[in-house]
């Protein structure tokens, strides 16, 4: 029996029981969004895919009419632009996404790419279950950051949208809808159906569910979409906010002896002012040419994510690098606290709208891992929250990755001492004073807690295609030669 | 005597008197830009021309390492993106403007466009000459939205063009610097010579000056753009806030008898239910229709702006005219409080980000004209503020309308029974009670000042190219169908 059977069973709802719910759900949707609206706790993204034909568009219209337009954001996602196909795939929906307390809809999303690139580009079925999982992921991670997700899939059988498709050509209003691209892909109809069942089969999940809507009945498909979507909303409003989940056991490393990845670094390493310089200029010339290469500035970019100390010398780092490359295609993200606008949306969007384009490097000074540091030490976030932090950021290195970014990450390791000497040192000079806050007194108070959040920071998001670089850090000289080679090293590997 | 004589001089600075400054320039920039993100009271908009090969990127890269490069936003303005062509000339510069607290430094500018309409397009001079005042216009704003302007030209003499060019190709390591379009350009010089002069003549001001830049010698070059970018960085740091100036004469209308544009309407004006519906249903299939038509969809674009007293049932007009456009093609902007990324920019920059690409409709739920009408009464901004943002306000529209986009304003008028009406019936309404809140009554006690504020408005920002349409706006039936015919009417007379 095929998934979508069920939506071929001829469901119809007659005018007069049309009308008699009209105006109940009418109401209840809107009063839902304002609820929504008032104490923005989650967003909705509602996505509209199915069969050509089956009436997406004049649903979204008729929902758009019900409730308040204001709060609904449709987004149109027709072939990608310019600037959306230099960066990684997901990008375009990121910037797409919904605030808290809104509603987004989008015609064409996620699923649309991997559906063509089996049906019209014929790749390896191993592929989409690739694409599976990263959809799977994904959502997953949206669901975790509050999203309230529904998935609507618009079915007619072939015949059905045979005949669909010729009535809105014979109509003078509605024949402007059908071009030779909707034949073509009627004449691919069975193709379709077999990967969309799969796929909708292995991304259905309660917390992102697949509501199939036979599409056949204009009004059938109109109630049974208003119906979902108002009770889906009314029983999340009802909710009392989620207690976060507190993990069964404890899912971050924890070592047996006193040997770490921290402690095994040799912090004595130093380099000699002139060598240093020799070497220093050496590696500028070098960056400075990569950063140049065609193969470079055409197909690959960078992010280049410090973590670090207090005091560990992430600035001075940052700064010898972007000495050896053109102001016009690197920008320098200094991660503090998230905006208003960033704070209602999922955790790592603030990240998301400063991923470089091709050719660009984008250095982020404290990044994405906050999340397991300090707002893990702090408790600014819950743990539930920092404990799926790890895959969340895996996943997400993995697709920048994937789409030709180089992500090279350094960890800048001083020790105690020396960070005390720096503070010191940095309350006297006049010029570094505003470096020392209150606040790096305090974390230093924490350094033991911090200690054990870097090592399972390392342990668990250390992956293969984004790997740390630990920086012996003590000697700023030793330090800086060791970032640049790394990364004149990593880009050099990726150009091969 | 030329503009540029004065940068062909030969100034020079020599090996060791460029040491012997580069240390205390380094501090101070630095220093300043500490000062600047403490207290973000304004950004610095820093724009780089000139001629060909002197040195622009190299002089930006290195005030680059001599500040701290995650302060510093570096704009290379080359062709326009696909999402940048289909929107107003401006909406580029607009999107990429530096935040209060922050240094924006633009290759490529919105002088860029001008000169080579000139030079290579070989334009109507009558046509520089408007640019000239749209231009005065755009840094007139700025500053007075607290923006600390330098444009740097940097300037070199047809020979010595010609020897930095064959220079920069013999060296191995910037010989890609040089392409043909260096050489064609440089075959221009004269023309870009005569144009520049022109335009950079006209656009110094005191509150955006352009600093003329000899930059045969690298030297000079450096510490004169180092050495104007802080002292006028310190100048402005070093200068309490400025009190706005009061102006000499009141500058709104004050008209000497009771005759208004708004007494002049006669509420009255109604339509049977019956009627309302046959001409809506009309109206309704006109604006679909004109929404569809290649002639909009691939040429024009509309904005909407809704304005009226509270209650005067400016979302029932907005939901009957999206009820007819497709959901993919228009945005609703509820227009409330801005949020703190808008607070760090100049007060337009958050109606800018939201202007539709071609063929879409954005409506506005209030609009900027919130600053001549709830702040000027609230005294959210100065009276100087408030004052100026008529003519920002008319040249704001008129960059839309000259890239092609339809503004259509709306002035929805109750009377003041009739706002008391519907207030009690929206208290009674369970559906409606959401929508009155505190503000509105005591929005309501302050009516006699709204009325003058609003005639006013209507007085200094009825444009020809953006006129304002007075509704009448007691009878809903006949608001709304005088909404929907004036915007078809407005589609219509822009596609002919």
């Amino acid at each position: 029996m095929s998934l979508f059977d069920s939506a071929e069973l001829g469901h119809k709802v007659s005018k007069a029981d049309f009308a008699a719910r009209e105006e109940e759900l009418h109401e209840r949707l809107l009063k839902a969004q304002y609820r929504l609206a008032e104490k923005p706790d989650f967003p909705v993204i509602i996505l509209c895919s199915g069969v050509d034909g089956a009436g997406k568009g004049d649903t979204v219209n008729l929902l758009n009419e019900w409730m308040d337009p204001r709060l609904i954001q449709t987004n149109a996602m027709g072939a990608a632009t310019e600037e959306e196909r230099a960066r990684p795939r997901l990008w375009r929906f990121w910037r797409s996404l919904p605030p808290r307390g809104t509603i987004g809809v989008f015609f064409g999303s996620w699923y649309t790419r991997p559906v063509n690139e089996q049906v019209l580009e014929k790749s390896d079925p191993t592929l989409l279950a690739h694409r599976i999982g990263e959809i799977q992921r994904f959502e997953h991670m949206l669901a975790d950051e509050g999203a309230l997700i529904l998935k609507f899939w618009f079915h007619l059988s072939k015949a059905e949208q045979e005949k669909r498709l010729k009535d809105l050509e014979k109509e003078k209003h509605t024949a402007w809808q059908v071009t030779e691209k909707e034949w073509e892909n009627h004449q691919r109809y069975d193709d379709y159906r077999d990967v969309a069942e799969e796929l909708v089969r292995a991304t259905s999940a309660a917390f992102a569910p697949w509501i199939i809507v036979e599409s056949t009945d204009k009004r059938y498909r109109t109630l049974k979409v208003a119906e979902s979507l108002v009770s889906s909303l009314e029983a999340r409003l009802d909710t009392p906010k989620r207690a976060p989940i507190t993990p069964a056991a404890p899912v971050v490393s924890s070592s047996m002896d006193d040997v770490t990845l921290l402690s095994s670094l040799d912090l004595s390493k130093n380099l000699e002012k002139p060598k240093y310089k020799n070497r220093y200029a050496d590696l500028q010339a070098r960056l400075g040419k990569l950063g140049r290469l065609p193969e470079f500035s055409q197909e690959k970019a960078v992010v280049a994510v410090f973590e670090g100390h207090d005091a560990a010398g992430k600035g001075g780092a940052i700064r010898r690098i972007t000495r050896s490359l053109d102001a016009r295609h690197y920008r320098v993200i200094r991660v503090g606290a998230p905006t208003d606008e960033e704070k209602r949306q999922p955790y790592l969007w603030r990240f998301w709208r400063h991923i470089p384009p091709r050719g660009h490097f984008t250095i982020f000074d404290r990044s994405w891992y906050g999340r397991v540091l300090v707002e893990r030490i702090e408790g600014f976030c819950s743990e539930a929250d920092w404990l799926r932090a790890y895959d969340e950021i895996n996943d997400f290195e993995a697709e920048l990755t994937a789409s030709g970014i180089l992500v090279v990450k350094f960890w800048i390791a001083i020790d105690k001492e020396e960070q005390l000497r720096r503070f010191k040192d940095r309350e006297q000079s006049p010029l570094k004073s505003y470096k020392l806050t209150e606040e790096d007194w305090r974390n230093r108070h924490k350094w033991d807690d911090y200690q054990q959040a870097i090592e399972d920071m390392l342990v668990r998001t250390g992956t293969r295609t984004a790997p740390w670089t630990l920086v012996e850090g003590n000697d700023k000289y030793y330090a800086r030669v060791k970032v640049m080679e790394t990364l004149c090293h990593a880009m050099e590997a990726s150009l091969k």
